[in-house]
């Protein structure tokens, strides 16, 4: 499919040692839904088939009761920012569709367990905080075989997963490669907040640590780990496109498929040593 | 760890024919935060370090910029409804920090790529439609081995998934198991909503076909086939606590774990044949 994937190089480590190569990666892009010209919902989607995102969501979310109530789903094509080209989607609905509004803005608030879902434009959605810090000296490092054995440390740690095969781990790690603690949960972003969120009560320098998750890393683990200044990212799966685009952006260092005797770093290898 | 997971009396099949036993499943719970006494998000999380996701959560989302901000974070001890009991947690901000709550409920909307988030209260997030018409006649069945053959038919459909590894896929499927069309997306939920919506446009009769997901099958996946009627929804990682018991509510069928020739039926096996 088209617009399904993206390419970046990658600095891949596997027991050949170093290597360039060029990695194909999910495509993932903000879109921004509007309803009768007022944006309502971004959804961090992969491009291609938007119409018929739309046209699904506003059905399972039940704001419409059937496709007759929607007149027309078109692209937006005098997006404001170059960042919304192709991101912006207009729903019509029929005439005397009743959808309240106000009512539905009286009951919600901007933030949601996704980081994104729940902001209602793309500019919102997609906000960063600033780079990490240029700093003068080189930055600390953390040594890749360090790095490599933090899957096999966070997976002890996780009571849940061995027992469900449904639960996420995240875990804070120091530059030796010292498991400081581990939180899972149901959803990705949960383990990462629950991890944080007691790293925080115990006052950890966050930039001075990596993050480590179980799964895929999306764009809001990314603006997640940003938020409070950690530069290490690193996942046993893979990473989505604006993830790496993101990473990139703030100088973040960004570690994808982290597993075995191997690793892609999609973003900052100068933060990992030998 | 307690409370993350929960035990579900399911009927197997595997080369042995069928049998019941007892799994775990992850638990997931709505978690309603309060903020100085106002509801602004639910998350669907893993009941336990509750307190450590609020406070990672007000710092990831950027609601306050540091924990000096928060004087308690505190579970609610008079829930209005049983279903909010242990899930309803009071954050208090220092005095003097602001938050524009007007400013937030001005750029947001109900809905959201999650189903869940961005809706902020339980009541509001855990809305399911009315169960599945019971009927005066055995409702359709879908073969058992159809429906074990449908994630190697969703699997062929999927471009991304094998190029990336980071790509979800969603299938419909007729009670012979012929595969209708696929979606794929970097989110579950987005992947389900373009199969939806396409389907939809195509006037396929949603109560006549089975839903298939390449992932995990959490409580909104369960919501968003409820709410076009599709009465099978099955998938190939696990499915949640509440994913399970929603189902059975809504009296669908829910298969997990449907990998080579195996399945696990969480609900309604009573529409899937021999």
């Amino acid at each position: 499919m088209s617009d399904t994937t993206a390419d970046y190089e990658v600095v891949r480590l596997d027991e050949g040692g170093l290597s360039t190569r060029v990695e194909e990666v999910a495509h993932e892009e903000p879109l921004e839904l509007q309803l009768d010209g007022v944006p309502f919902a971004v959804l961090m989607r992969t491009p291609g088939h938007d119409e018929d995102l739309a046209r699904g969501f506003v059905l399972t979310e039940r704001i419409v009761r059937g496709l007759e109530d929607v007149v027309s789903v078109r692209h937006c094509t005098t997006a404001p920012e170059p960042e919304a080209e192709g991101n912006v989607l207009r729903v019509r609905l029929r005439d005397g569709v009743g959808v309240d509004l106000e009512r539905l803005r009286r009951n919600t608030f901007a933030s949601s367990s996704c980081g994104v879902c729940g902001k209602a434009t793309i500019a919102n959605a997609c906000e960063l905080r600033a780079p990490l810090e240029p700093s003068s000296r080189p930055p600390w490092t953390m040594r890749r075989d360090a790095l490599l054995r933090a899957p096999d440390l966070l997976y002890t740690a996780q009571a849940g997963f061995a027992k469900t095969g449904g639960v996420h781990a995240a875990g804070l790690f120091t530059p030796d490669g010292e498991l400081v603690l581990a939180r899972e949960d149901v959803g990705r972003h949960n383990a990462v907040d629950k991890a944080i969120g007691r790293a925080a009560m115990t006052r950890v320098d966050f930039g001075q640590h990596a993050l480590v998750v179980s799964g895929r890393i999306s764009f809001e683990l990314v603006q997640k780990a940003a938020a409070v200044g950690i530069p290490i990212l690193a996942g046993i799966s893979a990473p989505t496109s604006l993830a790496v685009r993101a990473a990139r952006s703030l100088r973040m260092t960004l570690v994808g498929f982290l597993r075995g005797p191997s690793m892609n770093v999609y973003a900052g290898e100068e933060r990992l040593g030998a």
